[in-house]
């Protein structure tokens, strides 16, 4: 009876892999280094072995076995082929569905890491029983991704979920590197949160701890006001308030039970919460104030969790 | 066989009724004046007796019936109980489903009916084949509907689809119905549009054919504005400003296909989709550029269509 499932989550230096049981019981993580030479062509055979190594140690057979969901970095069509794999060195489209389904024998799903890692909170994390919500991954840009109904939401261009490029600032925004301006990436990412507290130095030469910084951090900027640093809260409030109000909208339109924070930036804890929140309060529509604001939970696992998640014959929706 | 279906659209005024096929053919519509007094207690009963004398009027017995589909103007719970009926005399909870299916014998379904006359335009409509939509209605207020993967979405508190209330100018906006400021409702609703008008007629004591109305309605705007007159056009930009902006975020939130207007103010016409789509431009996100912006179709059909299309088992996501 096949009542594993197995996750896969492949990254630029390590591929993390995870069995656990159909219930959600995580029995073994393991991982390997990714071999991005020779345009990445073993990236796939390898995790394949690791994958038929692990069962053996663990005295299961491939027929224990439901199936095997994959994230990726990067777009995936719906034939489980990768276009191009920038950070795994894929130049030409990788069929990784057929090639790991060819030599495993079991049926394979393939899926974009970030979607694969909301997947993995859902299941089993901070968005667990729930049904409606949305992830912000506040890393060195701002991704997202919604889930409607128990399933992750694609849209006509696979688009959706792409919060970091809600424009909150509609005129006299920076730059963002998707070519618009005032995109809340360029607010909220560890990125924009720099690029914001050095903006703000320049322009008003306050009196803050974090003249002293040679190379200032987006972590910098939390822990000064955590320390009562009067600038760096201003700062900390800035990026409360954008966060805040991209929710509010967010919330009139889709309503989710639930805001997670991943990511980098999100370790900064509570003092960022709170102020997401604080603003949150403010433009939120009356009947969506009471919606909950929580971290992501499972870290790292997030993506081998929710691999073996969408092994499980739910998943993407498109 | 029971291979038709009925809506029904309860209206403060009238309450209309269709029947079709399920495969989409419409029959026959017809409608009774709502009887809103002694607490609107007549209002279903009147309806099933109209129904009951159109079915026998086309030769067709209840067992032909697969259902019946309701909107309703308000909230609604999920055993289709409407807790207050504001416009249709309603000041206690009123068990719709309940009256109506024991008085006709046959399955009942009851909704809001802003999300009705969206199921309408995508069976039949302007969203007809979409999976994936946003429909924007703007009336004296700016009410919507999302639409992900075919269905409606209500959200965690019902609030999914209240569009009207994104926040498009978060500093200085005019007070909102919903008590706060700055939402889209506030530039985009008919009062909304008049509103603004004013405001800049003050501001600005321009030269415009506006200057001349004793009463202005936002058809003026729209009217002076296809006349060539320059601060008409300014209004009808702004406008198109605000509704960009929105469309543009929630392209990268949810991704649709199509965003759909309907509501008395989308009879302008081209003038506004064109001074939408150019806001849009500027404010989407690359992948989302080419989404479609239409008009609504089936105009006052769209409820009672929608009706039948709930009645065919599809329907509300919750």
């Amino acid at each position: 009876m096949s009542k594993y499932l197995v996750g896969v989550d492949i990254g630029g230096q390590t591929t993390k892999m995870a069995i656990c049981t159909k219930s959600g019981e995580l029995i073994e993580k393991f991982s390997i280094v990714t071999d991005i030479f020779d345009e990445g062509i073993r990236i796939i055979p390898n995790a394949a072995k690791a994958i038929e190594a692990k069962l053996e140690e663990l005295s299961l057979a491939i027929k224990d076995i439901q199936g095997v969901g994959v994230g990726i970095p990067g777009p995936v069509d719906e034939q489980g082929v990768v276009p191009v794999g920038v950070n795994i060195g894929w130049s030409k489209p990788m069929p990784v569905k057929s090639i790991l389904s060819e030599i495993l024998r079991v049926p394979v799903i393939v899926a974009n890491d970030a979607n694969i890692a909301v997947l993995g909170e859902m299941w089993l994390g901070a968005a667990k029983g729930t049904k409606n919500a949305v992830m912000y991954t506040l890393g060195t840009g701002v991704g997202g991704a919604v889930i409607v109904n128990g399933r992750i939401v694609n849209g006509a261009n696979g688009a959706a979920g792409e919060i970091g490029h809600i424009v909150v600032m509609p005129e006299g925004g920076a730059i963002c590197g998707c070519g618009k301006t005032g995109c809340l990436e360029t607010f909220a990412s560890a990125k924009g949160i720099v690029r914001m507290t050095k903006e703000k130095l320049k322009e008003n030469a306050p009196q803050t701890a974090l003249n002293n910084f040679e190379e200032i951090r987006a972590k910098d900027v939390f822990d000064c006001a955590r320390d009562g640093d009067e600038f760096a809260l201003m700062i900390v409030d800035m990026v409360g308030y954008y966060l805040g109000l991209s929710a509010a909208n967010m919330a009139v339109t889709i309503d989710p039970e639930k805001f997670i924070f991943g990511g980098g930036v999100a370790y900064a804890g509570d003092i960022l919460l709170d102020a997401i929140r604080m603003h949150y309060a403010k433009y939120a529509f009356d009947t969506t104030k009471n919606t909950s604001f929580v971290f992501a939970r499972l870290g790292n696992d997030a993506g081998v969790i929710g691999g073996a998640y969408l092994a499980s014959g739910l998943g993407i929706r498109r």
